[in-house]
């Protein structure tokens, strides 16, 4: 259950309208790495696990959290929109207007009025498949961790393309959380380690000796690109302890094998000796 | 630029048609974790790489490996859908036959003609959006991990789906050669880290004095689940070195801002003295 | 800003799992006119209001309520899919184990390890295209109005696929919260009336002169249904006190109009006089 | 069945090429509440009317006449595209063609040459999830009371984006229709009460009994806006006539529930005593 | 301009109930080469075509024929659903019921209440990205040529899968209109080259001396699959009279290249020469 | 199988940076009938053929060969993307600086940092559903000729939209294959007719005598565009050589007919009589 409070975490105030600035703020908002994507994930991770206590607890404090800072970018957005003009008041053919408008995402103004919404920077709709609840933790912390460097990554490049001030600060504030969630998660991953509830190869409980040994540990070279197999990867101890990498070129171990012919019913193109006849086949599976 | 083998890099066969299992092996073929996603996130992570030798090349390769995945799937599911039967020849009415027909994708029929597609177990299309190839490779490569664990998680509840000896065998492939791409990706990161690349919080080039150093190891309290600050993430020294990691509730520094009235051209609902003579206005805009 | 707390609004308890009701419970968390959808609804209306006061804060109260309705479901959906057999333990063959195999959302188990996910119940991602802020409050109200009556009438059928008597108290709380929802969202349309902040036609504020008047009050009909015209929406006083409903069959008052050729360089399907000539005049344009 | 003629409803006649208005035009044409929206919608809920007679036929007559505005819009943004450059005959640098570049939607000319298509004003395409026919006319009459203020809306802000007349005119017709459209969904939803066919609450006919009573009239106070209490929707008799309106804030009557752990074959993260031994009974799972 | 009729082009009467069956039309109404698409697809090539008279017409009448072809089957589809059971009356547990309810759209009954809508047999939407109208005929009557095969095929594999005589006469309809369109389209594409509007290379006014002629008639091969060059594709005159067909194994003729390093505002990683100082070159860049 | 060699099979170099035809370029990376669609249609179809030899091998080659125009095609937008600047170095509100800015795809800096993707001109993510292997290969066939023809069609628009010579000579090679390509699935047609595998009309196999005759040769008029019936498919012999073409006016054979009255579980809209006491019939039905 939710309770919600009108003052943000963080302030929010942009000194001045900037529709571009708008449409590609939005990317944080509703992209696949933006704000909602990474409250919905961390909300249904924590609804969904089936572990009580600490993990649990701290994904819907986060998840919880996160909720705030997609209500902060909404109001940025909104106040980038303010005054967002249809058209130049007086000047409809000069090259200012026309390429402020082809700057603008035509919805926040036709469709929105001058607000945001649960879209990307090209206007394409947050999907619920952008989020991932395994069930298993040690898996979507990890996808935690890239979110929030995806995140970082993300909010980083937009503090070149804006000179608000008050714009700049809201980054900061969430590069400054990013960084924290970061570390965040990489330390939830060792305490999973520690705790003995997972471990690599992820799923540890899938029994080891179903595994085709030979394939565990070799890097396969299927590219020309030689320097391929110059990494760790390719070289020294794996890092489950089960012994050395190597490397070996790609090769075919499976026979190239020819599929049945199909049932005459669904009308694919089967062997020659199969489609003589098929029409009375068909037929007959008529009657 | 490619080329192409008909010999697989591991056998496929499947010993009896099973069009149950067939619309559930779909999901490791092309849904969000699927090997469609792995082998297009690794081509453009390598082809959009900016820079040259070992992780480009080791890229190329795992992506031109795992095509060839995507391929082994598809020629798995063609063959548990030998002879799908689009009805029972003599018995419509039986819960067996029923049941059989509820059991089955209806796509695999009626679309395909008893073949596969790039879809998942619920018939949902691929989407590009299932990739990312960021430009930056640490936070990449983290994406890369957790999709081999969501993708080895995946095949070892299908394991469990099935009791045909050649299927089992072919995620028994499936599930070693994951155990092995978690172990590159996680050796890429440390390699990564050793060649003064990259570093946490991802990107590291963004200068550390632009954040607000109050919220970057602090771990904030949203929700009452009071185990949430007793794990490693509240608790010691943060991992990257800079100080301890510490708890607070979550507290409003921003003020709670009311946004300025919409121009009256977008006929939004505005305050009441604004809105009283909108029509006068919206009027005076039209001559 | 949000805080949460574990405990719910109202009790959830399954009395036992059905992963065939599961799937279908996913209608109203994730689909169209599913919680996801009201609450983020609401949410989105009253961040981009840019009229303070009580129908901004209303907005933010039951968005925020409705969101522990989507937490609600989620935990009902979970306890459904409890111990959710990805394969019957020692009959593959009957057709007990394999209807209840094809019940389920196959994600159900194999994405998400026995959990719900933001998806309606074909397994559909819920789409941030589901929402609307127009920032019209009018008009938006109107698309509450109905997102409570397309809910209710869900639930309200979702109780008769169910016997378990934890879900069907559960449908019985949502059934009576989406009740008051209609009554609270047709009261706030009362009040901007009364608070003259619009009115029918929706936006009030562009001005009618601009209308076409013949246009403005009449039932075209364009069917062969003789009674369609038998309505009040034909006949006596429009609702708008600016006339009477009439009808009238369809009639094309415009001319039917020839496009001009296009632009040899799109090299589209042009008149032959166009045509002939239209390789030199490529030509020409390649120079 | 229907049958077409060549000659539109109202007249269509763009006196200029403007690719900007032409991108922003489709909006009203594919997007969430264009006309193929309002036309397929009403059309749909015409064929599956379980009801014959007078609000059958009127669907289906309202139906027909939008499939005729979807007509009309796409001939307007095709004229709108005659002779739409794929870049400047002489001057590719400048900013004149650049911004006239940068207004355009690309597939305009690239994938359309010159032609409209289904898709809205960022070339997101229509899709069947934006329309809804439940089967109760009263829930869908109010939704499409909302689509006719949606689309009025829309086109009136799309009225000042344009100096064509040609396009005014066209803008002025459909925002009188919309206007007319409005009365009449609004007058069918008195007639169904009128005819006793259903009521507020939306489905009448399930019992009000089964509903909590407790929580049928009680606006829910989940967020710090006081002004949330002081609307018609939390004071006064409720429309329905049961009753008064109160308010109470939010609180937790169920429990805190933890979930059961998760089935082994799942390999999801469970509690410790379940994981000890994990891999042990994954492993007998596998016998 | 349109208008209807309530009686179809050809009878519709199911004889009895058959959810499963109404789920598997859906895919012929709402899927990617169902009766929605052909009727918008051969729509929207009508409105945009440039070229005035007998094409232009042709396709007006053939979108308005289909158009009523999706009227028949929603009409279909909602017989097939009469009286489709939420649940069984009084044996929740039964196998029987248990398949009738896995075989069912479980969205028929939950959000339509027994009704079609635009949706394919998984249930995913219908989509305007389906349909392509690009300005070009000739292009475009290839596309309606496969769309009439697709659809074809569809509901001969749809015919085996009832037995109900009324759907069996509707869909020998469909085949019946099938096969005269796939003929319509055939003919249509031998007038457009009698006509001398283009010809096989599509675009014919695209000029081939700016192609690279070695590239012109020469298959290529990629796979190790000897039979490829065995066939009319590599040997003998090529159709376009331009000389034989050849065949050669696929070569690199271009070089590798390396990608620049990326800005370091966009942090990327880059050449190390180039990321060492990378951090002192961003803060650079931010003052 | 495959391998991957880095030199690709033509060259790719730009000459210059140039955002604003990246964006457009994407269109045939990543668009419906882009590079992507045409090699996974081909590997999709080769894998599923289920006739072995010449067709089945000669789809691999294609396939193989258009996975590497995928790769050059990015390699063209990465170039094109150099030091895409994501905001201009010192004037951030002349018009030049805004109207690149709008030329851009926000995306390709925010979210790829500099980097293709599989997605169209708009930044709409590439879909599984644009790919089709129905399992009959006349059926696809004709299919992939359309797919050359409009994929011939844009790379023709997109060479007047660019001035890079190394831009232009890759377009001109593309141009040169998809010649080539039509002419391949061309005489691949008459191959299969030659071989006796399929005809039209498709599928040949579904008996003739099945049909409804009078519906097989008649083209229908349902606009009042006079020219329709002008047009070789509605005169002359019919290309299956079963008779000649005729022309009719749309008439309805069918019936008019009412829908039976819904399940009152389902709480639709019921004729009167029936909704008279469907209180009571649904109390009844939760006893």
């Amino acid at each position: 259950m939710f309770t919600h409070q009108k003052a943000p975490q963080f302030d929010v105030k942009a000194h001045a309208p900037d529709p571009a600035f708008a449409r590609r703020f939005q990317e944080v908002l509703g992209g696949k790495w933006g704000e909602m994507t990474v409250a919905m994930q961390y909300l249904y991770q924590g609804w969904n696990a089936r572990l009580p206590g600490k993990y649990r607890d701290m994904l819907m404090a986060i998840g919880t959290e996160e909720l705030g800072h997609v209500e902060m970018i909404v109001t940025a957005i909104d106040q980038l929109l303010d005054k967002a003009p249809p058209m130049a008041p007086d000047d409809t053919t000069g090259s200012t207007q026309s390429s402020e408008f082809g700057l603008q995402n035509p919805q926040h103004t036709i469709v929105n009025g001058g607000g945001a919404y649960p879209h990307d920077s090209n206007g394409i709709p947050w999907s619920g498949a952008y989020i991932t609840a395994s069930g298993n933790l040690m898996a979507d912390f990890h996808l935690n961790v890239t979110a929030e460097m995806q995140g970082r990554l993300q909010v980083s490049r937009l503090f070149h393309m804006t000179d608000d001030p008050g714009m700049k600060d809201l980054i900061r504030f969430l590069i400054t959380r990013d960084h924290m969630h970061q570390m965040q998660w990489l330390s939830a991953i060792e305490e999973l380690k520690a705790d003995g509830l997972d471990n690599v190869p992820v799923p540890e409980a899938f029994p080891l000796e179903e595994e085709f040994g030979e394939f565990a540990r070799t890097f396969i070279q299927a590219s020309d690109g030689e320097a391929a197999t110059e990494g760790r990867w390719a070289n020294g101890p794996a890092p489950d302890g089960g012994g050395d990498f190597r490397s070996a070129l790609i090769q075919a171990t499976g026979e190239a094998r020819e599929l049945a012919p199909g049932d005459p019913r669904l009308y694919g193109t089967n062997p020659l000796t199969e489609t003589k006849g098929l029409v009375d086949k068909a037929k007959d599976a008529l009657s």
